[in-house]
This record gives structure tokens, C-alpha cells and sequence, in this order.
């Protein structure tokens, strides 16, 4: 399996538009230290032919153009690309917006749960995706779907919630439901090889534990270092609890939570511009390192 | 009066996502002589430190990295943007999309047409855009509005069609309506000195020509350069006349319907993947530069 980190960052990419921290300026800067990290995404390849993509951030067109992965092949037809399929873990803007990238009438079969394929059927302007070239499958939780030949993947609910211009500030938690937030269970169907997609998950349970254990990668929600980070920074006015994200640090910190996991690798991915582990000089850089775990980063590939 | 032009691209971009044609494969080769274009967009300044944008496209957050007009000033508090208005000239995917860029709540305000609001009401993922800082105004066709101090804006009808997900086949027009798309007078109140921006138009007529006289500068709907040119590469199904956009070339083209308009300086910008004029080397490049006419470029900014 390949594995191709598109987009690193959480919503709003590194640097954010609007943001004005430090690490965001030396971003600017083009420091070598701190360089930019594009939004959420990551795409899946068996034979480096025909690739399936987990998510579609808002910066898709830039990260098709940036791997040579994904252009239409030199001896193709006038029209073609190897993306062939897409799987939302859920409706957030930073994971839907790309499919708006994904028009010109281009065969590729979409992948989401029925709540999330009813927030895209809601907004008219999905239809852009013609519904002759384009199918949208509605995955079940805890049943396996095969978005390439020989992949399989199982999406799973992860504690989390429900996007954000979808909130019901009337309604317990906000309105999320089971399926508004899924992880992703990987697997290369021959071998068994599996590795875990998770960008966005509000706690660490038990059951998320043990369903870890013997993976070869884990690819997990590293939003924020602590989990009042945004507020501090003077950012904004929520906690990653609020936002439906754990933060890394703390006694129920991700780290913490899953210091003893049976994983071949870790890696943070979907990280949030205050986070300073985006600065590879910084204390929070070392820890994260120190205990084992590496940052993702545009244009990592991983053959697992 | 600032221009800069942060898209010279149709939608798609260029080169398009999966598009293959010889100047997609250029482009994407780093050929020195056919540069890669964003998505149809400018921005607007009187004193360079705040900008209105004209179109907000899905190349959006690389357009403001790659232009640091829009950055945050380095000096300034912690969350802040220059960009203080954005102007819409329809409902395009390539003109809206841009705006699920400009979420984290920051100030600025949304003018468009009561056809364009709505279809951004209708579309829940607008709700990003946060109404506690985020103003929805309103533009009546041929009434002034002022989205800078100083700057005044005009927006007129021009002969055009619906965005491509609103079309309506059982209807005269697929259903188009007066202020689907407009074109844009921009005025510095003070001078008088205007421009015209017009990024879909699908006919030039008398009152149009009438209009641009004495401009210092058009900006002009460069879609095609010949009218059954997505047909002819292989690439769509559709004429230019069918999407709405005059080609450059031919007895109906806008080089014969526009060559003697008294104007300072004529751009074509959005512009298809499919247009020869892209190639720096093209006969029709050469052929819309003999007749006076430029071709806006990313990054070109231009001082009236």
C-alpha cells in the first residue's frame, strides 16, 4: 500500500488566512523550519496507477498539481485522471469543499455515510458532480466497502462532531449523531495489512485501543498540543473539546492514551495553525518525537 | 486604483485537474513559455492596505499565500486580513467557492445579487460564514455600492446563462434570469477613473460597447478562443455560446465586437485550459496581442 499525505494541516491549512501568530509569520517567511502544510487529505494507491483519496480539502487542486501521483498520465486519453474514488470521513468543510475541484465530468465513485450524503445532497452546488460519471455510495458503520480493487476499507464512529455550519445549538451535543465522525480502518485485502485514517476524534477509548492493535500505521487527529491552545493564542473562544478534537498533551491527551499501543507507526495529521509541533525547533516538536510518534507532512509517502 | 490579478484562469484552473490536452501537459512540465493559472478572481485596493476581491475562487487560500498584498500585516493583531469586502459576479462554482476560504470569523462583507444570496442562503456549507462578522449585502442591478471607501461599483446585467447547477433543462434559458451574471463598473469616486470587469459574458451588443467607452481598463470573458474549441480538443460536449461565453475569434467574436471601443487597455482573463492564447508561443496569442489586446496573468497587478 501507498500512501500519499495530500494535506497535513486541520481547517484553514498552515499558515490560516487571517492568522497572525509566530509560527504562521515564519510560515510566510518560507523558514525551513516551519514549512506550509495544505488542508486534510490523504490518497491511497495499491499499484500507483489508480489512487482513492480520504477526504477532499478545499486544497485539492493545488495538492493534485503538487503529486505528479495524480495527473492524467502523459499517454492518456484527452480526458483522465487515477483518482477513482473518494471516502468523506465526515462533512466538514475542510473535508468536503475539494469534491467542488472534482467536477468536468470525470468518473469517480463517492464514499460516505447517509448522514453525511445528505448534508451534500442538501447543498446544490455538490451538483456540480454529474450524476452520470459520478456515484455516491452510502457506507454502513462496521461494514467493509472496497473503494479501489483490493482495498478494503471499514469506517468506523469515532467520539467527535457533527460539522460545524451543521450545529444545533438547541439540541444535546450540538445535534451529532453515530456517523457524523468516522475513522478509517485500511486494509490491503491480500495481505491484511491494515493502518488506521482518523483526522478528527473527540476521546480515546477503550474500544478504539484494542481496535488499533496490530496496525502498521496510525494516522491520527493532532489538531492541538493542548487543549486550550486556540484560546490562549488568542485565536478563538473554544477548547478542542468543544471543537470535538483531543489534544495531544495532558493526562487525557492522545498521547497519553495511546503511549502503549501495538503500532507499527504513528503520526499526527490534521494539525491546527496554533499548534507549534508545525515548528521543528519547538519543545512540543521534541516530545511528540521523543515518544515515539512523527508529523505528517505534505508530500510524505509511505509504503507500508 | 490597484488591480491584482489573483486568477487568470476559467474554471478548472490551468492546467485543469483532468484535462490532458498538450498545454495541460506544458504547463504541467514547467514550461517556462505556458505558466499555470488559478481560478478566476482580483483583487482591488485605492491604498494598498485594504482589498476588495472581486469573485472568490476555489484557488482562494493559495491565491492570498501567493500574494502578500493579502497577507496579515506583520505588525497587526493576532487574527486580521486586509481583504475587507468580496464582490460576486454570479453563482459559479469558480466564483463561490472560494469563500468556505474565508471562514474563522472574520469581518467583511459579501456583496452579490438577490438571485446569487440566495443560492448562497439555499447552500447550508455558506453557513461558515459567520453572520456575527460576516455582512450579506445585497446589490441591485445599476445601483451604486461601495465595497471600499472611495470605491464605487456598479453592477449591469450582461448577456450570460444560470450557474451550470442551477440550470433548469426544462426551461427557456435553463431557466436564466437578469442578474445572474453581471458584469462590474468599478469607479474610484474621487478621479472618476473606472474599470470594467467582466468574466462571463455571452454576447457583446451596443449597449455594452456604449458602456466601456473612456474606461482606463476592461477585463474581459477570455473563455475560448474559438467557439466549438472544447469540442474540437475532446474535451466537453458544449459550444461557448452554450456556457455563456463569446469566444475571441470569428465574425460574432469579442476581437471584432470590441476593436474599436475607445478603452486604454484591453485583458482577456478567465481563461479555459483549452485556449490556445495560454502558450506564450501561439499563433493566437500573437494574433490577440497584434490586435492590442493583453492576457492577464497570476500575480500581474496593475496601477490605474
Amino acid at each position: 500500500m501507498h500512501i500519499l499525505i495530500l494535506g497535513a494541516a486541520a481547517g484553514g491549512g498552515f499558515p490560516q488566512w487571517n492568522a497572525n501568530n509566530a509560527q504562521c509569520q515564519r510560515a510566510r517567511a518560507a523558514d525551513p523550519m516551519v514549512p506550509p502544510q495544505t488542508q486534510s487529505s490523504v490518497a491511497v494507491s495499491l499499484d500507483g496507477q489508480q489512487w482513492c483519496l480520504f477526504n477532499a480539502s478545499p486544497d485539492l487542486r493545488q495538492q493534485i498539481n503538487d503529486n505528479p501521483q495524480l495527473h492524467p498520465r502523459a499517454d492518456g486519453p484527452v480526458r483522465q485522471s487515477p483518482i477513482r474514488s473518494v471516502v468523506l470521513t465526515n462533512a466538514d468543510v475542510d473535508h468536503v469543499a475539494g469534491l467542488l475541484n472534482l467536477r468536468e465530468s470525470q468518473p469517480f465513485s463517492l464514499f460516505a455515510t447517509a448522514r453525511v450524503q445528505a448534508t451534500l445532497r442538501a447543498n446544490s452546488i455538490f451538483n456540480v458532480l454529474n450524476p452520470d460519471f459520478v456515484t455516491r455510495k452510502e457506507t454502513q458503520l462496521d461494514r467493509e466497502f472496497s473503494p479501489l480493487p483490493g482495498l478494503t476499507v471499514t469506517a468506523f464512529a469515532v467520539p467527535g462532531k457533527v460539522a460545524l455550519y451543521l450545529e444545533d445549538p438547541a439540541a444535546e451535543g450540538f445535534g451529532t449523531m453515530a456517523g457524523d465522525t468516522v475513522g478509517l480502518e485500511v486494509c490491503e485485502t491480500a495481505s491484511g495489512r491494515r493502518f488506521y485514517y482518523i483526522p478528527g476524534c473527540a476521546r480515546v477509548d477503550d474500544a478504539l485501543r484494542a481496535r488499533l492493535a496490530g496496525a502498521a500505521l496510525l494516522l491520527f487527529d493532532g489538531t492541538l498540543f493542548t487543549d486550550e491552545e486556540m484560546i490562549v493564542a488568542g485565536e478563538g473562544i473554544k477548547t478542542g473539546t468543544r471543537m470535538g478534537h483531543i489534544a495531544m498533551s495532558g493526562p487525557e491527551g492522545s498521547l497519553a492514551a495511546l503511549a502503549d499501543i501495538a503500532v507499527e507507526q504513528k503520526l499526527y495529521i490534521h494539525i491546527n495553525n496554533t499548534n507549534p509541533v508545525l515548528m521543528r525547533d519547538s519543545d512540543a516538536r521534541r516530545q511528540i518525537v521523543d515518544a515515539g510518534w512523527g508529523i505528517a507532512m505534505d508530500g510524505m509517502e509511505i509504503s507500508l
